[in-house]
């Protein structure tokens, strides 16, 4: 059994992190730290734990986190790049799901997160958490960044393409739809029911932090400069991202299906759908589930990639369990393999 | 591993066993049955299970069905009552989620559901299948006739008053709520987004099915007649039964928050919440618990509980497999420890 | 044309006194105040009203606010009962959609809303404004009440059985649900749409501010004392109030379609329906109708009433034009003619 | 007053029209036909309209609607092009709110629509009913063919760009999101509650009829072959078309922002919102406008156009009635003034 911490518990990634690990067979939450909740049961928060979780939120401290053998960070960027590193010296490993170590170039990070990045050094020893791509680095590192949500999606859709080198890699466009859960558990007016229900908008048209990100691992797939216009809108639903790509094939003479379905045939969480399947984000609620579908429409040279996942799950908490199991050896899917909650 | 076969597998019911049996290490669903989809993948209608089932409709036969150890029924009411007997005889155990077995009195089953009772007998040996309430019977039981949703939850939230005989029991009054998954699978005008979201109402204001059922067991445990007034209501969210119900005390001195945790102390999967909690419905979505809080409003005579279930899970599915596991003698809890799904 | 002001327009009250406003005949909105908004135009807030509006918010200013003819209040307890005298002194009508002035006995009122009421003279001369039983009073009203949104729903279903006296006072239950606007606009955690979508509670069990105000009306109209237990609950979705009401008849001979169908027959704004109906909330979306039905479940000695309204409208700012209408002699139904919206 | 009648009623567009017609100045609505209902009010099927419409639905019949003035078809396509003619020859006028008169191309047309037409002729002397690009032509016009949902939001937000001649015509992707309401009242298991909420899908990505519909007003304005990649997707939600447009620039020194605001300085239905801002479905709820966005992310060749429209307002039944006022000679927003319903 290894002994697991959470820093920032108290938000929807922690609190996901609780669920799916409450059940994991080698996983035992031993600390969860919030400065705001300190002393308080994390389930009179989150009274779907009454009866799991006898745990109090206690605030970060070095000494006790480093009794663990992995943390997962769940907290705002900046905040990450200031605490990680006495962990790692310390041997923890950890698994960020924030922003902070996630993009290589830290002069580039500055730009999109509006402040310097105070560890560039760790982000340059961090291996970005897709397994799907970073597998081998994975299992020996002790600093995974965990990707973003739109970026897990996007990445998963168009990397068969770029690596195939069959599309214009300079006009991508990847047009990405968000349940409101993305935004977090702040109180913000924006994302009260009666502001986002019935009713559905584009947000961050301008430039959208998980753009960088997945530019970045495009980047690295494709020969040639990649070019990607993103952008993100809201969805009235609490969880799901799809993410509906548009690329110009320079081969059509490629079989896109068998393209796909060979890329990820030995991957577990990545469900190449049969020709002419319009995945749905709900077939992925609560499980750590990629569905993919791709498209060519009309016979032309445009082709459409249509990737769905829970952000919540594979879009972040799901996928952070997902790196912890490579990290430390145990099955890649274990705690992992319950169904999607369907309706 | 106990062979499992479901009966009528293509609606909520029928899916929701899929789901929570795909990881029960005891259960083995080797048949599920569909006359309009023999043939077809349970994965082509529900792709949330690509990749955890292999199953296809079949044809309900009886010699096949017969090689099962337990066979769960989740078919419009009328159909089990034929079918049932035949599988009880060679030796079958049978967990129906219709109704056809719920009510003793076969005469007033007939009155609410609008056809004779072709089988009364098996009415009569059927146990009743709310283990917090039957659980020995259950556990010798051949045949469970498992609760409807709004029975279990407002059972479970009057019977501690009954049982103790602090209430008025002729006047007694459940407003329910139900999200639209109470209604099933089929096409109706009445269930579609753009029908039933953003909306609220009462329905079967003048009698509706459950009334009976919910008679008989409160009548179970009251020494005095039982009156019930209960009014059903659909609430515009997909999962979630919350029952709010009054009486009048007769004894205002006994502890009511006492008299609950008591009652409940040995359920794994009843939590009597705080004194002063509100319970959400969703803090059981998609798990198979029940939480309950109890109020005396401004210390008057008046009790007041509250009661939430996720219909699909401990007001249908999830209790079966709860009888299941009584049944078949394994843990009660047994692939049932999951958490409710939060946000 | 009459000059109408609006302090406090940055709610959803307030933005909705706007949109109906927007296309009335013989009212002229010149003056929204709020002070932390002061100098942007109310469409860059709500921008369903651009075009049609150029009005800016402006801090509130006595002079100013005293040329109007008619002044609503959309603002918290406690801010109308300090500003409202001496626009009172100035000549100018009031309506008030906030609860400063709604309770007669001021001390009750310091209970519940929890400060000591400062101006319990204007709270004595003020007209409750709920025109089904106070019409009269209202034309020559220069300080009008606005009812609560539970209370306008409540006491439309219950006050003609009070009237005829043919129920038992003393034990009356109003079980009613609310959309989520009702909460307002202010951004808490608890209102998110993460946290109040695809869910269902109950809320204010042991004691909500409404009560007494549902109490001091519906003993208004009862010749013996008046006990009513009062259970809220919120809903997800935007708007709509369902009241279910119970009371146990002292008078089974009384056919009740006929009562209320009498009781409200020159009522525009209050549809009693057809026996059997089940009114929706839906049905008066966006517009200031009740609907009610009645119902004598099973025949027995209980009556249940379900009575639906929009919160925002019938509720809040559609009654609030209706009083207005009233106190300026205007036609009762101008400007607020339009229909629900369906789907 | 004119005289009007409604062909099809039941649906979700017949039902608007009864909405939007009920308080329009110069419109009566003296009969409403359908098959399925004749006889019924329409108020039983829609009681929202309760006291405002006695109509009751009728079988069609030829001689009594030739007595309209103008006559509203809410038909499924395959019906308008059978009946209007006959009502053309009568001279009466007729707004098709269906498919049958869209496409000049009426072989393109059947190849989409799955049937031969039967009626090309009234397919060529239909005017296309989009008032922003014909108006002239409505205004003298007998047989309109009102414009789809997503092709009203879609050809708004691109005809700029292809009228000025700087954009990449042969590139053009349009991806588009509707609510449910754009899939009509028909029970489908598709589109319940329990299927269609808190989910997010794509659908007709090989092909939708909206496509050729599309391409055909695109080209009309643009003088090189316009090449269209079109995807919709299900919003879960109840109205509102958002359509998010990429294109690729051939002049990057136009301001697209004053492009847009010149384009529509005079079209009171078409809001070209200020740089920078995120048009929301819901600021149109209810109401007959269009609001746009215009963006050049990161100042790169890629123009993003986000366009909103109430689906069934601007994009039907608003849109309708706009039409219908241009070609009685009345005011263009007569009885469409009224605002976005908010929250």
């Amino acid at each position: 059994m290894h002994k697991i911490g959470i820093v920032g518990g108290t938000g929807y990634t922690g609190a996901e992190l609780l669920r799916l690990l409450a059940n994991h067979p080698e996983a035992d939450v031993v600390a969860i730290t919030s400065r705001s909740e300190e002393g308080r049961l994390v389930s009179d928060i989150y009274p779907s734990l009454r009866g799991h979780y006898d745990l109090r939120f206690s605030v970060p401290d070095t000494d006790e986190l480093s009794q663990c053998d992995l943390i997962f960070f769940a907290t705002p960027h900046g905040v990450a790049m200031d605490q990680v590193p006495e962990l790692i010296n310390r041997g923890v490993k950890v698994v960020d799901l924030g922003a902070d170590f996630r993009l290589k170039d830290t002069v580039e990070w500055a730009k999109w997160y509006g402040m310097t990045h105070r560890t560039p050094e760790f982000a340059e020893m961090a291996v970005y958490g897709l397994p799907e791509i970073n597998r081998e680095a994975i299992k020996v590192a002790q600093l995974v960044a965990n990707p973003g949500c739109y970026p897990t999606a996007t990445q998963l859709g168009l990397i068969p393409l770029l690596e195939a080198g069959i599309v214009d890699p300079a006009h991508l466009i990847a047009d990405a739809k968000s349940g409101v859960s993305g935004a977090g558990r702040a109180a913000n007016i924006g994302t009260l029911l009666c502001e986002a229900s019935e009713s559905f908008k584009a947000y961050g048209v301008a430039g959208h932090r998980h753009l960088p990100e997945i530019k970045q691992g495009l980047q690295n797939v494709s020969s040639q400069p990649v070019g990607l216009t993103f952008v993100p809108h809201l969805v009235p639903m609490i969880r799901g991202i799809h993410s509906t790509m548009y690329a110009t094939l320079t081969d059509t003479n490629v079989d896109l299906q068998t393209l796909f379905e060979e890329r990820y045939k030995d991957e577990f969480f990545v469900d190449v759908m049969p020709a002419g399947s319009l995945p749905e984000t709900r077939s992925t609620k609560g499980a750590n589930f990629c569905r993919i579908a791709v498209y060519r429409p009309q016979g032309g040279d445009k082709v459409v990639v249509l990737s769905v996942i829970d952000n919540l799950v594979k879009g972040a908490s799901g996928q952070a369990i997902q790196n912890m199991n490579i990290m430390l050896g145990l099955p890649e899917n274990m705690g992992l393999t319950h169904l999607g909650m369907m309706p």
